[in-house]
Formats: structure tokens, sequence, C-alpha cells
């Protein structure tokens, strides 16, 4: 087997971001990242499994604390940027862009629902001081993981699936019901080498794949009453439910970052290998017009996707800036805004992922080049929360003027 | 025949913008004339011709002169106020909100190509003081027009087609080949009353029905020396070729102006007047999933278009602001961040318009509701300077780094 | 304003259709009337009203009796290739179609519904020997027509929407219910001059502008007992719920026969009328590889809705000939098939009348060419009986095995 | 790892052809050998390599001589039963489907090219007597293998890629340029194991995994004279030209076998697996209308494309009894049926099996399932011969009465 070509540099060059990207102090290191993520992430994708060097050179490029405030100690970074690094990581390496995206999203849990001395606890002494990398165990869907009161907390059994970051992970955020309203729910932070936590090896997915999402089972694990956040897990006030919107901007942004991945690296594949097709009528394929109208589309389309996202990244950091101000409609329109950038960009990214194929042709597909894991990462990450939904939603809300439900996949 | 149905309002009260809209001082003005316009505009799109009263409505409005730059007595608003305002008007009259945009489109060629002494007789005095409302007479691909060396200028001979606004008008901005090269080319200002001139009624399209985009025949027309701008029509530097930028804007906000007016109208009908389908299973149907999904859909898609006009239009007033400082590469990708924006809306608009009908129904195919218009508007449109082309050509400075022709369509 | 082009009879000259069509023994009949149609089908689009002379072209054609059995004196042609005619028709004019395609509808109500006296009554004597041309006031959505028991049969008294080709009729269909269940209703045969009937004269649609589908107004018509066709209405067999199936085909072949009828006058004008565009790099339309794929698209999925369509009637046709041995899991199968072509067809019509545009070019849309017309009249007619229940119709069925609905909408 | 699911006879139990099928003869022995390939195909989809069992299964069923005529000992099955079989085996196992269906056209080389005498030795003792399996050298886009002349007839040296079922197969059909003309090539017979021949294990691609399309290198390989057969691999009369369509037709059904088998498969695990997503307010995804829409869209489509390359394939049939008296514009129209059935098919087979997810959701992604193998047999498949390029053939065709050139890719 000939060696992997060098593909994600050649991309690289190649990359004609849709909308110019900026991540200021941090370019740097994104740089950096990205660079050593793409060197190895087809290879890494057809290998599965935990990903533990590049989980390494997360920790090792601080950027895991972009969201932690500085009043504990971190950079507190605006979220359009958090999230603008998210994409261009997914442009690299998808798996590893979740693992960081997620990160945040678990540091937001503790702004959003923990109370100072948590937020000492696991943001300035766990997560800045002590390096953590998060994982978590809150599949909403998944009802197998049970909690039971004890005197000193709770008592967590059972197993739960999709633990994204869990293997590798130095702390869990774990979601459990303990009722039927879908405000019953505690919300507790578990380390993951405490006693009873088993993470399994049993991700083995088609896409996505070294995510690290497989089940996490729970013996008898006991929890402090001071490791449960409050409001437990779900919204008790506008604010408190933008965690769960923060969940919506990473996977929107993974799939932007993927589709922006695929399109640098059949621009690269064209100027590099690709040939004209007999009967094209030309000499190089970057003349033949069918091609540059199709790799035209697809930039363009990706650009609108892309610059919905910036509008829905603006109103969610105004809405985080706004603090308890936040008003339910406020909340209301920005879940919009949010619900309708991820519809977009679930759409273009798996269109884009799966066209791109007509730019680079039949040769391109050698597994070695795994230029399908573009797809396969989209098509699996847009199944969580299926966008027909939220385009239904949409709909409710401009018919009747009903926002979304704030809580759980509403 | 029963009346018309007041739509215009209704779809006003339900209107929801799918990017939240701010027209600073010039609120006011912009919601009377837009809901003016609005009020008859279904009648008009029927009768065609030209539309004095609304043509008078827009002189009275003082929002002609918004482009005029304060050392010529105007408000100098940024491009991205007019151009949303063009798209503002466009949801209520697509014919006037065209005739509204061309105006500044032709005041912009004064900025650029005219001398001191022109700018302050075009623009201070004609423009601001005197109320010009401007047509023109541009074509470029209608050769029938010749200019002939006078002892004292030049002299106009034959016909133009597509000269929207001249009738009525005060005042023609003219485009004349002289020559082979793209820059053989001569941009005079023409009264539209001067000895000679002849604006034909004879536009009759199945589009943009009052826009007088109709044929304007030039008969031994004298015009002076100091009567051509320079630099002679098309570029000599970056700069100039801005005014063929700021055409491609008004295009596309057109284009979405039309989308946001069909859903608003939709979401109107859907409210007031729709009934819910036997078999649907609901009895309202604003509880119809299959609606709610559709409309969602339609929503999502015109936001993102929009979101990246809005990127093209803060990078064309960065543009605008550089002056001559302007580089060939920035005016190169603004060229290519116009083009997709254009594209984008463009095929979003021509979905929208015709989509709106899923949520509507047989019912609303009423002629007098005027409903299709919104399509045939977009469809005639979308025509000049095709899109394929633009998509092209952002693919060939994808493939190759070479930034799309700035003469004529290239 | 310039006469118009006969772009009719360049089209046919142009004319690939999708699916070679053969019409056998009434060749030269379509031909002719297809001609004459096409011939001013524009002009007539833009005036609307009752066609009359195009009326007569039809009764004078000999083709109204095609559906009528041998046992009654007609030809009794095969059902696909009098849905065949529709197609060819719907190219040329689509109101006449759809007049033309609706005859056969309600002589299908006749053998499908009557008894023998009344078969030989309104086939032999009324549609063979008379010449009958049929309209009808079946519209099941529009509650307002009632009937009463009378002694010698019903009274009907109330208005009616819809109700296509009724002007200018000899006769009419009417379809009242009765009761509350969708068995309750009666189905009478109307001579459309009997006192008490006024047609009414305000049909004035963006589309199928004369299909005459106004209103009709009923004001105490007496229908004798032996003019109500038996089962009443809608089914009790298998074989009766058939007329209803006629009826999806009909609007089927509508869609078709506009969006041949657009494609073929888009090649005609390419070949004759369109420019290359400056930028394109040819100098014939006709070398342009942008309009040449533009083109083949739209014909490559014009001909799969057509074969799809063409399997639907065969099935059809199989279906007829079962007569009373037609079984409800055949008629479910049927259904399927039929509602799987609508979907199709309406949505490949959609798309194909709106694209036609992209190779004819600005130029091509004055009004006088009428080439939007394909797209309006397709854009109402799929209106009626909305596709995306059929789509989701033919889900449950795959889903869950459960067949649509037969009677009405379901 | 759990067990696989037996996804594959769920699938058959609920599957829906979109067309009926029917495999008269044959069908006991059709189904037998589809439900053993779908029953281990997700597995070695997952393994590649060469699939020595299903290729032996394959030469038992008898199935490798239905193209034989019956002058030759075969059963001389007519084209579309041969073509629908491929289809069929394509939604259990795509790339033995190809296997199957490259059999038969190499069969159809020696039935177009053959001398009686090469007929009756490769056709009668070769595939029907001694069961042989073909494999084939014949890519036209790789010139690395040349043919030298020799006393005897030819030498061949050098290598060419995709030779699909080269490895365990019997005998190999070789194209070799021999100069710059289409028509300077010979096509030759070569028994697998001859001394010189090399059957490289270097296929490792993203779909058709089992398809051995890998390498063979000819090191000083001998071929006799009577081993070439005439006239020289491409065309001297309309019929010669019908191999290469073959090969299109072959293509064109496994698009479509895979779509429908990820629509079968989806439909088995809505039945079997899904559950209804909470905010849908249904108890069973069966009841789902958002998800109902999008199963009956997907269906639809399927039909249609289905339908078009029924037609295709019945003008095909047409066109090899013609035989000689087949015309160059008979051989043209017939091109473009099959062009179209191609283009359409892959759309919306790339469309089906990315969609599939739509209704199977997050845990169907489990890559033990397999469901991503539709979409990347499809993906691969599509890119051998592009299919735009196809559309654009068309549309000369359409504007220019030109028919597609005959020879390779044209």
């Amino acid at each position: 087997m000939t060696a992997a070509l060098p593909t994600a540099s050649a991309a690289a060059a190649f990359a004609r971001p849709a909308v110019r990207e900026d991540f200021g102090p941090h370019a740097d290191a994104v740089a950096r990242v990205a660079a050593e993520l793409a060197a190895t992430a087809a290879e890494r994708d057809r290998a599965g499994g935990t990903a533990l060097a590049q989980r390494q050179l997360l920790r090792a490029s601080g950027l895991l604390t972009l969201a932690v405030p500085r009043a504990f100690g971190g950079p507190e970074a605006p979220w359009p940027l958090i999230l603008h690094i998210v994409r261009r990581f997914a442009a690299a390496d998808s798996s590893l862009a979740h693992l960081f995206g997620f990160q945040h999203l678990q540091v937001a849990g503790v702004i959003l629902f923990g109370s100072p001395a948590q937020q000492q606890r696991y943001l300035r002494e766990g997560t800045v001081e002590q390096g953590w990398f998060w994982g978590n165990a809150v599949n909403g869907r998944d009802p197998r993981l049970q909690a039971t009161r004890t005197e000193a907390g709770w008592q967590l059994d059972g197993v739960k699936s999709f633990c994204s970051g869990a293997a590798d992970s130095d702390v869990l955020s774990v979601s459990v019901s303990t009722g039927d309203a879908p405000t019953d729910r505690i919300f507790a932070i578990v380390p993951t080498h405490r006693e009873g936590v088993a993470v399994n090896d049993d991700w083995d997915n088609l896409g996505q794949r070294q995510t690290d999402s497989g089940t996490v089972r729970f013996d008898r694990v006991q929890v402090a009453a001071d490791e449960v956040l409050r409001p437990p897990g779900v919204a008790s006030s506008p604010r408190a439910t933008l965690r769960n919107l923060i969940g919506q901007l990473v996977l929107t942004e993974i799939y932007l970052g993927n589709a922006q991945g695929a399109l640098d690296e059949a621009l690269a594949w064209l100027a590099t290998e690709a040939r004209a097709w007999p009967g094209a009528g030309v000499e190089r394929p970057q003349d033949d017009p069918l091609l540059l109208l199709r790799a035209g589309e697809l930039w363009l389309q990706l650009r609108a996707a892309v610059a919905s996202a910036d509008l829905a990244l603006a109103d969610f950091q105004a809405a985080w800036n706004a603090g308890l101000a936040l008003t339910w409609e406020q909340r209301g329109e920005l879940a919009i805004a949010i619900a309708a950038a991820r519809v977009q960009a679930a759409r273009t990214a798996l269109h884009v992922t799966a066209q791109i194929f007509e730019l680079t042709g039949a040769r391109s597909t050698a597994r070695r080049h795994g230029f399908d894991r573009y797809w396969r990462n989209v098509r699996v990450h847009t199944l969580h929360d299926p966008v027909d939904y939220r385009a239904k939603g949409i709909g409710r809300w401009l018919a009747t003027g009903q926002a979304p439900e704030p809580y759980g996949y509403g």
C-alpha cells in the first residue's frame, strides 16, 4: 500500500475559508493544533479508538480553558471565538473538534449551574490549574442510569450511551433523570476515576470515530451533595437554558468545519492530482466549466450557511452577556436563530461533503485518502437531535409565535 | 369581481424578517413608504405601466438623496442601510424597489466617475436641490446606441433596451461603447427631456412590470464634453469598478425582498385565510406538521441567504471606505463575496417565492391576490447577468486564484 | 407592441418528447388540434375567459368520445392513450388540456356509476350522438351546495367553486354531500342550461386561465331520481373508486405536458433567438457547456417523471380491465403508483417550468411570449390535492402497509 | 462487540420494490443467492478483500451463463432480466452485483466482437462448460499497459488499474491501446493464470470494497492472434458499440439496487428498532408525519428513476434484437435513453442512500450495521464516467441534434 498522500497539508495550502477567520491571540495555537490534527486524521479515522496523543496535544495547547471566566483564572474568550475554533478544528479532525467543543460545554454547565464554591473548585482548581479534560454522560434519551438518594447525596447505578469524550477524561458531567418532569433531573460532576465508574471501549461508529462516544457504566457510584450543580440540570431561568444552546452551536460548527475541510481537500486535489476529463475539451481540470460551476456552487452555499451560523453566534454572545436580564422572549428568538443556523449547516454540510467527489473523481476514493470521512462525520452528527423537527419548530414560531420548548429536544 | 383583500397590510402584520432590520433615522419614512407601496402593489402589477404616484411618493420621502455625500448636501447614508431599504421596499413592491435602488446606483456613478464640478452640479444641484429621479440607458449587451464625436462633445444616435426607470425620470445615465475594448465607452449624463430623447412606453414584461424598463431612442442627441463622466464608464482603478458591484447588490436585495414579502404574505394567509387539509389530522392549519416543516424550511433558507448578503454589504462598505487605497486583490475578494451572495439569494428567492403556495393553497391563486408576482419578479430579475456564470467565476477563483473580470459581465 | 413571435410552432419543430409518443389512429387529429391550440395559447392566456373557438375545435375533432365504450358507440380507447393526448395537449395549451381530460373523467363517472339506461342516455345519446362537452361541479371541499329531497328526486340550492369547464358546457356532473359520511353524497347529471343553473364568469386565476373554473350557482334546480348515478358518488367497490384515480392521472399528465411544452419552447428559443453569453467563451449558445448541462438535466428529470407516469397508466388500465374482480389490495397499490407518479410529476414540472428561463434569458421574459404560463399553470394545478400529503400517504403504506384512504382526498 | 443484527433478512421482509420485479424461471436462484449475499454483506464490507465463498456461490447458481446465446448452450436471457438481477443483487451486496454484472459484459464482448470460433471457445467451452468467471483489465484512462507485435500475435507489458473482478477470475478481457485513434485498440482474451499475469491485492477503496478492482500487472504476457477479438475493441458498426452501453446499464442498476437496499433496510429498522422522537407527538415512529413524508418522498423518487431505467432497458433489448440493422441514429437515441437513466439513477441513489438515516436515526450508525455502505458504494461507482458530462451530452443532443460520441467516454 502506498503511503497516504499528505492531503491534509495540501488542503491547508489551498484552503479558501467561506468566511474569513480571525483567532486573535490564539491564532498560533489554533494553527499548530489544526495542522497536527490534520496530519494524521485520515489514518486515525480508519483506526478508531481513543486519540491519546491528540487529546494530549489539546491539553498542552492551553485552549481547553478558553471558556473559563477571568474571575476563575481563565481567559474568558468570547463564545464566537471558541466556536470558530471548533469549526477550524473540525475541518482538520472532526472527532477531536467535538471533544474540544464539548469541553467548553461542560465548563459552561459549571458557569451556569454551579455555586461560587463549585465554580472555584471545578473551573479554577480543576480546569485551569489541573488542566482537566472533561467528558460527559448526559444523553437525555437513555433512561438506564438511575439516581437514588443517599445520606450524603446520591448513588448512581446503570449505564449511559453516547458518552462522548469519557475515555481519557479527568471528570464527567453526568445528567440523570429523577422523575417525570423535564426538570426532575440532577446534574452531577463525577471524577472519571471514581470507584464504580467504568468507561467502556465500545464506540465503533461509521463517523466521529474518535469521539469515544461509547457507554459508561456506573456501579454504586457515590456522589456528594455538593457535587450536584444547581439549578438541577435544566432551566429555571432563560439564562440556565443557554447550556443546551451551546450544544447546538457546537454541532453546527462541526458540520460547517467538515464541509470546509472537505472543500479544501477537494480544491487541493483539483490543483495537484486531478486530470481533465476526456471530452471536457480542456487540458487542465481547473479550466473545465462544469467543475468550476460545481466548485463555485458548493463554496457559495457553504458561505451562506456559515453566515447564518455567525449571526447565531453573535446573538448567543449578546444573550450570554445579558446574564439574568435575558428574557424568555429573547431566549426564544435566540433558539430560533440557532435552530435556523443548525438546519442550514446540516443540510449544506451533507451536500458539500458528498459532492466534493464530483471534483476529485474516481481515483480519490482510495481508502487511504479518507475523503469520505467528512460525509460520515456529518451524517452521524446530524442525527442527534434531527433537523426536521427543528425546522418544524421554526415553522410553529412563524405560524403561531410559540417559541421552541427550551427543555431537552423540544 | 371581489375587491382585492388587503393582503399587503395583513402581510406586514405577520412579517418575520429573516434577519432583524434597523433603518435608523429613516425608519419612519421607510415604514410609511413601504406601507403605501404594498397597499396597491398587486393591483399595479396587473396594470403595468408607469407608477407615477408611487414615484412621486419616493421623491417626497427624501430617501432619493441617501447616497449623496455630506460634502454635497446629502446624508451620505452607509450602503448597507440603503440596500436594506431596497430589500424592505422589494418585499412590498419589487418594481419601485428597483427604481429606488437604481437611483442610488446612478448617484454612485457620479461619485465614482464625476469631476468635482460635475459632482456639484449633478449631486448637490440636481439630486439634492432639484430632487432628481434618475433613470438609465446603460445595457451593455445592446450595441445599437452609437456615439459620434462633435466639436462640443458627442452626438448620440440609436436605441437602448432595458432602460429601467427612464419614464418619468429627470435625468439619465447613458453608457455607450465607442470602440472594441471594454474601456472604450463613454458614460454621459443626459437630461431626459433633452431634444431628441424619446422614452418609449414599450415595457410589458412578465415581472418587474413597473420598472419602465423599455427602450429609449436617441435621435441626434447632443452631449457636451463636460456631461461625460471620467474615467470613461469602466474602470481604471479598483475603486471605479465599485459601481458595477452596487448594481449586483441591488439585484441581490431585490431577490431577498421578494422572498421575504412572499413569505410574509403566506404567513398572513396561513393565519387568517387557510383551512386545515382534510386528512392532515388537525383542526387548524397552524398545527399541521407538514405545513410547519415547509414554513420553517423556507424561512431558515432565506435567513442564510440574507446573512450571506449582509456579509457582502459589510465588505462593500469597507471597500468603499478604503477609497483609492482599495487594491485589485481586495476588489477581487469583494466581487467573490458579492457573487456568492447574489447566487445564493437568486436560488433561494426562486425557491421561496414558488413554494409559498404550498402554505397558502388553491384558493390563494385567484389573480386578484397577486401572490405569483413575487416569483415573476425574481424570475425576470435573476436573468440579467445569469447566476451560473457567477458561480463558475467563483469556481475559477477557488481553483486558480483568478478573480472575476471587473469589466461588464465577466 | 410587436406581434407575438410564432413561438408555438417553433417549439413544435424543436420538440424532443421525453418519451416517444404514439397516438395510433388518432395521431392526425391530435397533431392538428395541438397545433391549433398552440398557435394562440399565449395570447389566450393573457386574455383569460372562455375559449369558445378552441372548445369547438375539440368538439369537431371527434376526440371527446374517446372513453365511451364500444357498446355505446364510442371507440373505447385505452386510458393510457387518452391520457397521453392530455399530456400532448397540455404541452400546447394547458387549460384546454384540462377541459379535454375532465371530459373523459365525467364519461368515466357514467361508466362506473351509471345504470345501463343512464349509460345509454348519457354516453350514446349525449356524448356520442349529440357531441356533449361535459363540465363539472364536484369540488368536495366546498360545502355550500345543498340537496334536498323532492317527490321526483332532489332539489339543488347553493353554489360550488372550482367548476372547471362549466361555461359553454352541455351538461354537468354535480356532486353534493347529503350527510356526514364520505359516502353520503349524490352524484347527479344536470344539463347546463336547465332552469336555475347559472354559470358565473368569475374565474380569474393566475394559471389555467381558460379552464372556466369559476362558480356555478344552483337556484332550486330540479333533479330527477333517474339523473342521479349510483352508487352515490363514492365508492362501494374498488372499481367505483377508479373515477377519483382518473382525476389524479389527468392532473399528472397536465403537469408533464406543461413541462414538456416549456422545454420545447426553450429549445426552440435556444436554436433561433438566444445569444451566447459574453464570457461563456463560445460563439453559439448551443456550444455553451453550462446551458447544455442545464438543458440535459431538465430533460432527463422530465423523462424519469414521465416514465413513472407511464407505469401508473399501465397499472390503471390493468385495474380498469379487471372490472369488478379488482381487489381492495390491488386498488391500494394502484393508488400508490398513481400518487408516486403525481408527486414526481408535480415537483419535476415545477422545476422544469421555472428553470427554462436559464436557457432562454432576459429577453424571453417579454410578456407577449407567455413563457411563464407553463409555470403558472403547474403552480396552480399542483395545489388541488397537495402533493405532500400524497407523499406522506405513500410513507404510511411503506411503514405500515396501510393503503391511502380511497374516499376524497385521503 | 455485539453481533451484527440480522438486518439484511429483516430488510428483505420489509422490502417494497419501487417497481415490482419478476425474475421468471430464475426467481428461486435469484432469491437464494440474494439472501446469502445479504446475510454477510455488511461484515464483508468491513473486511474488504476477495469474497471467495460468494463468488463460488455465483458460480454454483448457474446465473453466470445467462447472456450466452442458445446457439452456444446458454439460456440467452433477455438483457432486462439480467440487469434486473444485477439490481436485485446490488440491493443485497453491491460488490458482488458488480462482479455479476461485469461477467455478462465480458460475455457480451465475445458475442459482439468474437468470430464464430472464438464464440465457440469462449462462450460454450469456457463460460458454459467450464463455468468461467470473467474479470477485466480494460480501464481506458490508464495508458500504462502496452501491446507490441510478435510473430504469433502480441505481447503485453505494463499495468492496468480498476481491474474489477480480476482476483479469483478464470479469464480476463483486456483492452490495450495501440495507437492514437480511439479505434487503435486491441481487445484480447487472456486466461488469468497465464504466465506473466499478476493480479495484485491492492484494492482498498471506500466503497465497492469486494469488487477486487485493483491493479493487474502484465509481464511479457503472450497473446495469440486468435485470442484477439475483432473488430478491434471499439466500434466499426452501431451494433459493436452496444458493449459500452451494457456497461452503462450495469452501473445504472447498481445505483438503483443500492438505493432500494438502503430503503428496505431503513423501513425494516423503522418497523423494528426505531423509537418515536420526543416532541414528534406520536407514540410510534410509524405515525410520525415527518418520517412518513420523508419515506414517501424517497420511495417515489426511486420509483421514477427505476422507471426511467426500465425504459432504457427495453430500448436496449430492441437495439440488441435489431442486430446489424441497428442504425447510428437509433444507437444515438439509445445512448441518450441510457445516459438519462444513468444520471437520474446516480443522483437519486446518492440522495436516497444518504437520506435513509433521517428515518433510522443516531443508533443506526453503529458501524456493525453497515448502513453507510450503500452510500459509499454509490458514491464510488458514480464517479467512473461522471454524470455531469452525460447530462451535458444530452443537452448537446437536444440543442443541436448531435448524439453522444460512441467511443469511450464521449
